[in-house]
C-alpha cells in the first residue's frame, strides 16, 4: 500500500531500540480518513476468503480491525490482555511473550465470540517477531475455527515473524514491510 | 438512539455487581455495522460543535471513537493507561479511579496530539460515575484545548456521573441512558 509507505516516511520516527513511532497516524493518534483506507485495502485483499470475523488484540489493533470489519461487513472481536470482570464464562486463552516490555501476558476471548464455523482474519497494527499473531492463531485453533490469514498495517520484515508464519502456510498480508530502518532511512520490501 | 436501546434489551446481560455485559456487540465483539451507525449518530449530535479531535481512553472506547472520528472527519486520539515505550517526550497525565477494579490508574497522552487550538469531543463506551471522563477533561484542560462535550454509548444514569458533569456545564450526549436495571428488566431515561 503506497500510502502506508508514504505515511511512514513522512510521519514515522525511529526511536532507539528499534522502535518505529507512528503515533501521529496509527497509534495513539489515528488519522481516521487513512484508517478507512486501510480497512478498504484489507477488505480488498481478503474479499474472496469468506471471512466471517475479524480478530485482534487490545488495544492498538482495535481501530484497524474495526475498520477492516466495517468494510468486510463482519463483526470484529478483540482478545483482552487479562481476564476482566466483563469476560465471564467459558474462554480461550493463550500466553504471548512481549519483547517490547520483556514480559509474558495472557490473551483471552470469550468462547461465545469465536465459533467452529467462523473463518477468521487476524488484524494487528505491527508484526515483528509474530508472537501476538501466533497467540491469536492459537485462539482460533482452540475454537475449531478456520484461519483466513493475517492483515497487518506495518511488518518489520527484518524481525522475521511474518516470513516464519508464511513458511508455515499462513497467508500474511502487510500494508508495508520494512526491510531495514535506522534514524536516517527506512527501506521497504517491494510488494505487488 | 432507539437502536442502542433495542440492542441492550435484546443482547445485554446484567451480571452480579451492577455490570451490564454488552460483549456481543459493543465490547469484546463489536457489531461493525452498528458501530458505523453509532459514529453517524455521534457526528450528527456534534456536527455544529467545531470538533477538531476525538479523545478516548484505551481500550474499549477506541472503536467507537474511531467510528465517530471517521464520520466527523477528524483524527482520533486515545489516552493510554500507562506510560509505554511508544509515548516519548512531553505528556499530559491524570489519575483515574476505577470502581470496577478498585484501583487508580494513570492515563497519559503525548502533548503532540492535544493542542491549544483543538476542540475536543470525548468518546467512551460507558459512563457510570464519570471518573474516566473527568480524567479526560483534565487532559484537555492541561493542553489548553476547548471541550466540545462528551458522547457515550451507554450511560448508567443511576450512578450519577453524567448528571454531575451536565451540572458542571459539560455537554454529555448518551446513545442510551439506563435509569435502572436488574436481572429481569432494564429501564431507560426518555430522551428527545
Amino acid at each position: 500500500m503506497q500510502l502506508m509507505e508514504e505515511k511512514i516516511l513522512t510521519e514515522g520516527k525511529v526511536l532507539p531500540g528499534g522502535i518505529l513511532k507512528v503515533g501521529s497516524f496509527l497509534n495513539q493518534q489515528i488519522d481516521t480518513a487513512f484508517l478507512k483506507e486501510m480497512g478498504v485495502e484489507i477488505a480488498r485483499l481478503f474479499q474472496d476468503a469468506g471471512v466471517t470475523k475479524v480478530l485482534t488484540i487490545e488495544s492498538s489493533g482495535i481501530a484497524i480491525a474495526a475498520a477492516a470489519g466495517m468494510e468486510l461487513g463482519v463483526p470484529m472481536v478483540f482478545a483482552k490482555k487479562h481476564k476482566s470482570s466483563n469476560v465471564d464464562g467459558s474462554t480461550y486463552t493463550s500466553v504471548v511473550h512481549s519483547y517490547t516490555h520483556n514480559t509474558d501476558y495472557t490473551i483471552v476471548v470469550s468462547s461465545d465470540y469465536l465459533c467452529k464455523g467462523d473463518v477468521v482474519l487476524l488484524v494487528d497494527d505491527f508484526l515483528a517477531n509474530g508472537k501476538a499473531l501466533i497467540g491469536l492463531c492459537d485462539l482460533v485453533e482452540q475454537a475449531g475455527a478456520k484461519l483466513a490469514g493475517a492483515a497487518v498495517a506495518i511488518e518489520k520484515g527484518f524481525q522475521g515473524g511474518g516470513d516464519t508464519l508464511r513458511a508455515q502456510g499462513v497467508r500474511v498480508e502487510s500494508l508495508a514491510i520494512i526491510e531495514s530502518m535506522n534514524d536516517v532511512s527506512i527501506a521497504f520490501r517491494p510488494q505487488n
